[in-house]
């Protein structure tokens, strides 16, 4: 199709973070370029829980680092709260139905070489160093965000 | 104009689902053709409140059928404590000016003959049988919302 | 370029105001036009301090007016609590990095043109009177917000 799909991922949501990634996955399998730009909240679904280190952070970035979840099954539901259903509720419901979990639709992205750009400014504002994020990820700003956007057939805000 | 717009309804709380059903009935009053993509929470908008039941469900699944608004009226606000102010107090100001509920608002996107999708892997994983939502929904994977998408003017995540 | 973008601003947070902001100027910077829509609580962005009043309003008007944020600096996070982390830390962390302030975006955003509209309906519901509001802003219904989204190259709803 030559279709070209462009997602800024800003929130750091486990519900969210799933849309986004079916949403890769399946424009993928459409033969769709697809571009997600990690920026805010985004950035925790990118963090490789195996190369965090605090070297050279400050002590705010120390906490927020401490403090943040780290890879993609860490994250928090969109809706905690709602209706009194928590993130467990979801995970059974997902594992009855044999549907994959998210960690496994991140594996499945990049797998299929979804692009991933992550936000310079959200990385140097929370103190991420580049080799804490996953290796393949291209850190670039908003224009870089939006030169891929404006070539794209259908950008979201997630 | 012959425009086309394509609404993927992710949230499921009052004032988001205002805000997309606006959307919708004004690009229908402009002769755009509109399709809405219900996914997650959103599925919550489309429940027929006539029509629920717990016939084959697992245990999570009527736990989660019976704890989930009903029906639009129900939904929450998206800041239910968003500077202390609830749900109510957002209902008086729209009465107070006159303004249409969210369940007429609903009630005129299906006249008015707005496309309803429904995310299939959501309806799984939350349990709901396809009879349980308003009739005209359409249950449809990511990539019929993807390719429909493709070929709208405006897309956007709710 | 001869680019277009716009921006539906429904969200009234800050970290998310931010990000639309940061999309806006950055999107002037590479001489594409720019919309803003604010809708619902994306309003408290384009109050103004200096110019609130509460003349003419009903007692919910009022009570609404008192309770929510004036002004871009007031505005709370997406994720007050998220991972313990308050806007506090999050403001420490720009300044440590000599990130400007949203209020900082908020004029660059004036000074590069972008335009500024304010959804109809949310205002007369919110009750605001049009003058409390920057002096830029336009008023416009949903129809109007539509057409300029149809004639753009990209369009977000954040």
């Amino acid at each position: 199709m030559g279709k070209r799909v462009n997602l800024l991922m800003f929130s750091g949501e486990y519900d969210k973070a799933l849309a986004a990634l079916i949403l890769a996955n399946s424009s993928r399998e459409l033969d769709a370029e697809v571009t997600i730009f990690f920026a805010f909240w985004g950035l925790m679904l990118i963090r490789d829980p195996e190369r965090m280190s605090d070297e050279d952070k400050s002590l705010y970035e120390k906490m927020f680092a401490a403090a943040t979840p780290k890879g993609p099954e860490e994250l928090p539901l969109s809706r905690m709260n709602f209706a009194g259903m928590g993130k467990k509720m979801l995970m059974k419901m997902m594992e009855e139905e044999g549907a994959p979990t998210l960690a496994d639709f991140l594996k499945g992205a990049r797998k299929k070489q979804v692009r991933f750009y992550a936000c310079k400014l959200s990385v140097e504002v929370m103190g991420f160093h580049p080799e804490e994020l996953l290796p393949e990820v291209e850190i670039v700003d908003a224009k870089t965000y939006l030169k891929d956007a404006f070539e794209s057939d259908i950008q979201l805000f997630i």
